[in-house]
């Protein structure tokens, strides 16, 4: 058979990686796929900068829609980013009838609904393997590894970068900013890093995870979104010395009432696999009511680790695109008529756990007063703790609070109570908790 | 579409939680599979049995080879375990040209090189998913999310068992005897427990994984199998005092010279989140040249989680059966033409670390000349520790050492010579020893 010929769009660091993995692999994944896929065609923005990976065999463009025109391409890799250009190439492909391949997350998480729907329309496939996760086959193991099960809920570590700070704040006793600075110098985090630290990035791959797991709308703007960049390095101490590490997870969870959608620091207890999954890697862990917990685990991003997922997406396509579009796997999971628009609940409407910490004025009833604030909003305490404040210069002390489950209104509503109380210093710092055990 | 009808052999465990599975979830399967699914038929040894699941829509036969001959069945799922009447049955299923979905890996590994050649001479799948990992879509994550990858090793927590029974003896310090009569009483172990304790088990699913990782022939007569019967309490200790946690591990490793196949209990760094599996619990590590290692965690077995698989195989059996055999995804990953024979090591020409212990008489000298045993046989050590002897009777000291990588065969003549010393009590104690980190 005729090698299926490729068109990339973006020759940048995943870009490189691709065609570096397809030739150095060749072989291998010809054995597995049964014909060769050839990386025909390439647009850069730039003709004259060098990069690394070889060019000969591939014809260069600058103009991306030159590219998605050609009728020798039948699929369209699109690496370029962002949801401008991307989202114009990849809608000019689909309407050209060829198959779409992107780590997008942005581009999924914004314009999947309409995206999918035009594929579907065109009869051809969109992959986005390489979208949540990098290389992890996550997506190919909640949308048809798990299809059996109705899934209850999923956590995810799924940005590199704000695990890699956590994990260093945490082992090395660094404080977020000097982290943050490191992580920059690495490379583990851009110039300007608030894609990542306040868990935008997060909030698209929680986006996609959610829809394929319940089977309802990409809705990006309906996630609920906090960073990590106001985590303070005594609460990272805290949390390890009460049996807990804090991860920036993104979590989806069907509740009664709706959906739970939500991206925030959160106090995992350390016997949790998933609290141990430190540095860049990332990991997904997935609550189904026949199977049960399974986790998943590996690099999140690099070059070859998410080139990785786009050759394993083209060698799926390349093996459906055939394939009577009815019988193919469907691109959110659930069939498109059978997507189901449950509500997402507002933030006051979840429930969960809380690491609370106040500073007080050392003197008695102060204690008495939390917790009686706590007890009338129904808030019951997992565990209780008193801390030397180490700022030297006040004459306060640190009290921790591990709450059990409560609605975060109520929650809420006790904390501004007892911020209003005259020997607590200041605001509280919230952070959510979850056991992650059933 | 007409609801696809599937006859299942065997009602026992895994069957029972197929039906139920299928049920409770209808509706959440049929939004994703696009069709329904029925289990139209079933066979039993005995029609008089009670059992746990509604058999109101099933109609019931004591004989297999009825069920498989069955014009309107078009999948059968095998559950009757064993390489008996499973075997008879399978191939006469796939002679009738339907497909096959089975959780049998002995029947896999051991007859699966020529029931995947006759499948595909009929034009049938073979799917086996709940064969390795219970319900954890390892297999899946392997053929096709990692197909871009050269795969470099794989060790895994198979056996359910056995990781049960390490668990509970470095948990709560008892030994393996008491822990194995509760695992029986608790059901996790068989009433005959050998399967389990000895390897067998495991050596049948790192059969099956090192097929699809390597593209080799599967081969279950040349894994090296050890099992768990003689670790003891004390060194189970002794490796947690040294940083390191005891798995029973399937190990398959592309060496320079061939493949290592190889179950034995294995000391693996505590920081590695495999080291970390517990109970019942199964994982898979997976290191690709591309991807760097994934791992795979969830229950390895259990009536629904076994289940999953074998719904998720049926909705994926549905979904290519009407394809092209030549597009569907290889049965071990490779295209049958290009399953490549390399040779298996013997036992004796791997390499890996080791731990040693030896009961030695406390006198100086004793352990200059054990290390200039090791060190005649280019075996470097890593770390060394000497330990009171806990048998208050006797007089002797314990020498713990963890070397660093050998060939087996040289670490076997020092072991001998080491034992011929007239200081050495007995015999060592001898576990390889595994980094997993690259």
């Amino acid at each position: 058979m005729n090698p299926v010929k490729v068109g990339i769009l973006g020759l940048g660091t995943v870009g490189c990686g691709t065609v570096n993995v397809l030739l150095r692999n060749m072989e291998e994944i010809s054995r597995r796929a049964g014909r060769s896929i050839e990386i025909s065609h390439a647009v850069v923005r730039d003709l004259e900068v060098k990069r690394d990976c070889p060019l000969e065999t591939i014809k260069l463009d600058t103009e991306p829609m030159a590219l998605v025109n050609l009728p020798e391409v039948q699929i369209v890799v699109e690496l370029i980013g962002g949801t401008g250009l991307a989202y114009e190439g990849v809608k000019q492909a689909i309407k050209n009838r060829k198959h779409v391949i992107t780590a997008n997350k942005a581009l999924i998480a914004l314009h999947g609904n309409e995206l999918f729907k035009l594929a579907q329309e065109n009869g051809v496939i969109i992959a986005f393997e390489a979208a949540v996760g990098g290389g992890i086959p996550i997506i190919k193991s909640v949308r048809e590894g798990l299809s059996a099960n109705r899934i209850q809920w999923l956590a995810g570590i799924i940005n590199g970068t704000t695990n890699f700070i956590l994990t260093e704040m945490k082992e090395k006793g660094r404080d977020f900013s000097a982290v943050l600075a490191e992580a920059q110098e690495l490379g583990y985090a851009e110039a300007d890093p608030t894609f990542d630290i306040e868990g935008v990035d997060a909030a698209h791959k929680l986006t996609i995870l959610a829809s394929i797991a319940f089977g309802i709308p990409l809705q990006f703007n309906k996630v609920f979104t906090e960073g990590i960049s106001t985590i303070e390095q005594l609460d990272v101490l805290y949390a390890t010395e009460l049996g807990y590490n804090i991860k920036h997870l993104g979590i989806a969870r069907r509740a009664r009432k709706g959906i739970e959608l939500r991206v925030h620091p959160t106090l995992i207890p350390k016997a949790r696999l998933i609290a141990n999954v430190n540095g860049v890697m990332n990991a997904a862990l997935v609550m189904a009511d026949a199977l049960g917990p399974t986790l998943y685990y590996g690099a999140g991003a690099g070059a070859e680790a998410t080139a990785s997922a786009v050759v394993a997406d083209i060698i799926d396509v390349v093996r459906t695109m055939t394939v009577d579009p009815d019988n193919r796997v469907p691109h959110l999971a659930f069939q498109p008529d059978s997507i189901v628009d449950l509500p997402i609940l507002a933030m006051d409407e979840i429930e969960t756990s809380y690491y609370l910490r106040a500073s007080v004025i050392d003197k008695p009833g102060v204690l008495a007063q939390i917790t009686s604030i706590l007890a009338e909003h129904n808030i019951s305490i997992e565990a209780f703790t008193q801390k030397d404040s180490r700022r030297m210069d006040k004459d306060d002390v640190h009290v921790v609070i591990l709450t059990h489950k409560i609605r975060e209104a109520n929650m809420n509503k006790s904390i501004a109570k007892i911020e209003n109380l005259p020997e607590v210093n200041g605001k509280l710092v919230k952070i959510r908790m979850e056991h992650l055990n059933r």
